[in-house]
């Protein structure tokens, strides 16, 4: 049986920071560089503006692709079996708009594949690859940490940078396959 | 910590099977009994026009309560943390539409306890109350299987016939929880 592997789509599969900078620099006339908020909670960052961001019809539907995503999930699914895991339930509208958004750039990740939930403390898999150690804390697998302006403190997880480096991780673990 | 429930929601939160039954007669002219379906598939019981009603808008949103529901819903949420879990992706206008009827019958169940998503294989709580055996087979706590037309056949599981029968069921563990 393949392993199992959870991927989170916000700031993981999706690039949410440059997207968290337009929507911020619309409202304010300021450009945030990742400087000026590393280390920041998403609430602190944005000065109690992100939840009015997300909550804004487009938000979700428009996000920018992370790069390298939809190769490495793509090489992945050859492995493991995949599920996309995101906490979309605080935002109703992003239901719609997130579904739409896989159909367009992962059209090729079935529906069975796709969860939208609330806290993830009752998903079940062998690897997690979220950027929110609120999740990575308390996964049932093994926590792999993507890196983002709010994480960027903590270091109680393996960090991964990028994409490249998800599957550089993961490549041992095809290795083991292999030889099974 | 209190232990964990999974409640699936159409045909054990939200009784489906007059639903269909309406739809059905409104296609077709012809009222179904639950004799005329029993222990058949929910494809085979409404001859392929099942998945036609449920993709019309509105199929999810004016689904009707199961007796009892509301009531033991809230009574397990006083010595279990209930997670509502419903295979919602297969049907893209259920999302919006179950979000909506799940706040307005079940407006004290928090956003953090819902999941949307497509096989349950990856959920893992205590117990999983669900009519499906698709769902019930591979959970990995203790299920529980919800009476219904299609699983009336159906043998390897617990049954409950009612939402006063979960309770009774799940009576034992809340004493366990007393004397802990």
């Amino acid at each position: 049986m393949k392993k199992t592997i959870a991927i989170d789509m916000d700031g993981v599969m999706a690039d949410t920071e440059p997207h968290f900078f337009d929507y911020y620099e619309q409202e304010t006339g300021i450009r945030l560089t990742r400087q000026d908020i590393a280390g920041m909670t998403e609430y602190d960052a944005f000065k109690g503006k992100g939840h009015g961001m997300v909550n804004k019809p487009g938000f979700f539907r428009t996000l920018p692709l992370m790069e390298g995503a939809v190769e490495a999930v793509k090489s992945l699914m050859e492995d493991f079996e995949v599920y996309i895991v995101s906490a979309a339930m605080e935002f109703p509208l992003s239901l719609p708009e997130k579904y739409e958004w896989l159909a367009e750039h992962f059209p090729f990740i079935h529906w069975r594949n796709i969860v939208f939930c609330g806290d993830k403390s009752i998903i079940k898999t062998d690897f997690l690859i979220d950027d929110h150690c609120k999740n990575l804390d308390y996964c049932h697998g093994k926590p792999i940490m993507f890196d983002a302006f709010h994480n960027t403190n903590l270091h109680h997880h393996q960090r991964v940078n990028s994409w490249a480096e998800v599957l550089e991780l993961l490549e041992g673990e095809r290795a083991a396959k292999v030889k099974n």
